[in-house]
């Protein structure tokens, strides 16, 4: 093993967060295993972070403090550049385009910055022949960039599908377990540092539309575009909405779903309805999972810890590892030729759960289901509960596959009956 | 992509079962994707079979058939030998070596062949600086040679798991399902195409066995070695331990587990009691998974169909794509330094179940516990019904950890008990 410290890997790593500070653990722990791996040792000789003073638990011994991370990327004696600020704009960016533009490999975790400029970054690495590597930024230790790029890379891929938020399967899993509403488990999740004092990024699906846009691109070869995805989270799941879902057989997830249909790719994060018995029904907690849909592998499921230094730190190293191997990373630059487009949400055709607060009198359920019958929207189950006086009452139905603008139109008209008490809700459902 | 066809990856494929004509397929209906990803096209030269007039539902057309597929190893026309012939011996194994001694790479499906012989083709491989390929030898299309050499190549791997056989797994969850006996369940997979007419080497555990040496060896770095695997199939799972095991919380699984001992590793397929909380638990019908645990990404698990033409097709055509792309693939030399040995099934510690098949008389219980007791083995818990007159009375009782040896010399020396009316029925028991 001695000639292999000949040769090592030189890295730099710009941002000691927790991920930073767990690639270094990696590479120290586990560093005579990665050497015999990758046939070369990789060795951290600089490293850039806001506060040099900060007591991260780790030993920096022996290797260089940069103060501005954008000096890695011209330093003559790094090899590849570990992009773990976050970000999409500023220093982050700055960093890794002019490392690329340097000739450097960069490895990365910043889905934030694919999602927005991951095209002109992999045209960049292509021009530049180095590797770009993102595994660390969707899914955490989950190799799902590196299953769809290589492990599946004979399949044309037909659906991609997943749990991309732990935050948000958590607060949905403690939802249905504890019957209690979205707030009050946020706030929980919050305390156990399970959700960021701003959960915005997290709940509102931005998270989760940033790995689906990557996610995307690679499945289908098509150019990232986060632009293309539509967003929405999971604030208005209501404990109602995960109970009544259950009693007609589903989960209720925060999907993000890329699918090819005959009008070209559909990209959409939404809470979802699954049926329970789907293998994504049971992965619960903090994990993420995704499953793939190609013609000859059929569903395959991956399933981990979608978050957190240690996960992160594993699909950070793993590229590295490749790059030191000598395995060139394959090229993040668009590979379809079809001219796809991204299909908009309103063209969406699907099954879909809507709840309605109705005041109880006659006549509603007719004038619900004439509006419904106008826009050919046809109903495949309904409930309805025995009211209790004085209280609004739900009443939930589930449509056959319809297109969303005609449920859409339907709904609008719904809303202004007057006996409605609450918007309508409706959420999609996959099969 | 013109360029592309100047510079083709050219193979010769032996064997046209399922599989070959599996690949045949993938490369001509995928052939401009499988371009564009691999920066090359894939071109079969060659073929060779036993029966050329069979009408296989492919066309063959301008590809040259070689009756004697060893033949394929000298070919100067052709770059990567793909053998889908079986076996561990004869044609198989000659052709396989013949082909790297010639320095061709080769990607095969044959478990039984690495299994037993892994060590020197891998060697061999390695002094030629060529790829041995065998993705689609484990698992059908699920990619998880990859991600254990690959993707989560930054871990120290202390556990390896999984559901290896498709067959096995029909089977008890169709006893589960049913109700049913083994024998019963097994003659309809016979009928339906899930089992072979010969279904040894399925339920007898040897082909989930083959697959575990291949796993343990990538996963831990040691030398393939299918000698080192202890092997119990599933002809003994009866419907009683299905249900006894259900009402405990708990499935029944042949699992294949390799696992990172104080005193070495253990490589085992027996069937296992999970419990039913756990993601493994949940798959069902023919389809394989594999739980890993790593040291920083902790569990992963990977789920698909671990078997036919189109997912193992998939997996060695994703081979064919790294070797098409220049990515050589990692070798298959142990990598492990650390005289790890294979600890014997005996030394093994863990929780078990047993069940006693027991005449309903006074005294009995206190027999059996004495027996456990004298060998320091503690029960955790334990379950029997009223008996019904003259019907044998099923004992069953779960063991908190125990030595294996312990618990064996106990359950020997209750075999002998005048009250036993079978021999003791005893499963291994996974967290």
């Amino acid at each position: 093993m001695a000639g292999l410290k000949d040769k090592p890997l030189r890295i730099g790593i710009a941002g000691l967060g927790n991920v930073g500070v767990g690639v270094l653990q990696v590479l120290d722990r586990n560093g005579d295993l990665i050497a015999a791996r990758a046939g070369h040792s990789i060795e951290v000789v600089a490293v850039s972070a806001r506060d040099r003073d900060r007591d991260r638990g780790v030993n920096l011994d022996g290797i260089r403090w940069v103060d501005d991370a954008r000096a890695l990327a011209g330093d003559p004696t790094i090899d590849v550049v570990v992009e773990l600020i976050g970000g999409d704009e500023g220093i982050a960016r700055e960093l890794v385009e002019k490392a690329l533009q340097a000739g450097k490999s960069v490895v990365t975790a910043n889905k934030a910055l694919l999602a927005h400029h991951g095209v002109a970054l992999g045209r960049l690495a292509a021009s530049k022949s180095v590797s770009l590597g993102f595994e660390a930024s969707v899914a955490g230790g989950i190799p799902i960039i590196k299953t769809l790029r290589e492990g599946l890379a004979a399949n044309r891929v037909s659906r991609i599908s997943g749990i991309l938020n732990g935050t948000c399967n958590y607060v949905l899993s403690t939802m249905r377990e504890s019957g209690r509403d979205f707030a009050g488990v946020l706030s929980e999740a919050q305390e156990l540092g399970y959700a960021e004092a701003d959960p915005s990024l997290d709940v509102d699906g931005y998270d989760a539309a940033h790995k689906l846009a990557i996610l995307a691109s690679v499945a289908f070869g098509i150019p990232v575009d986060f632009d293309s995805v539509y967003v929405e989270g999971i604030r208005n799941v209501s404990h109602l909405d995960v109970e009544y879902a259950q009693e007609l057989g589903y989960r209720i997830k925060l999907l993000g779903t890329a699918v090819l249909t005959e009008r070209g790719i559909e990209q959409r994060v939404h809470p979802t309805l699954v049926p329970v018995t789907a293998p994504i029904a049971q992965v619960e907690g903090v994990f993420n999972a995704i499953v793939v849909e190609g013609d000859f592998v059929g569903q395959v499921m991956l399933q981990g810890r979608g978050a957190g230094a240690g996960p992160t730190a594993s699909a950070a190293v793993a590229d590295l590892i490749d790059i030191a191997a000598g395995r060139r990373l394959p090229s993040f630059i668009p590979t379809d030729n079809s001219g796809l487009t991204t299909v908009p949400i309103a063209e969406h055709s699907g099954a879909s759960y809507v709840r309605l607060m109705v005041r109880d009198q006659p006549g509603v359920i007719a004038d619900i289901t004439a509006e419904l019958r106008t826009e050919k929207v046809s109903v495949e189950a309904m409930i309805q509960r025995r009211p209790s006086p004085g209280n609004p009452v739900p009443l939930v139905f589930t449509t056959h596959p319809s297109q969303e603008a005609a449920l859409r139109r339907a709904l609008d008209r719904i809303a202004r009956l007057g006996t409605m008490l609450e918007p309508p809700t409706m959420f999609r459902i996959e099969a």
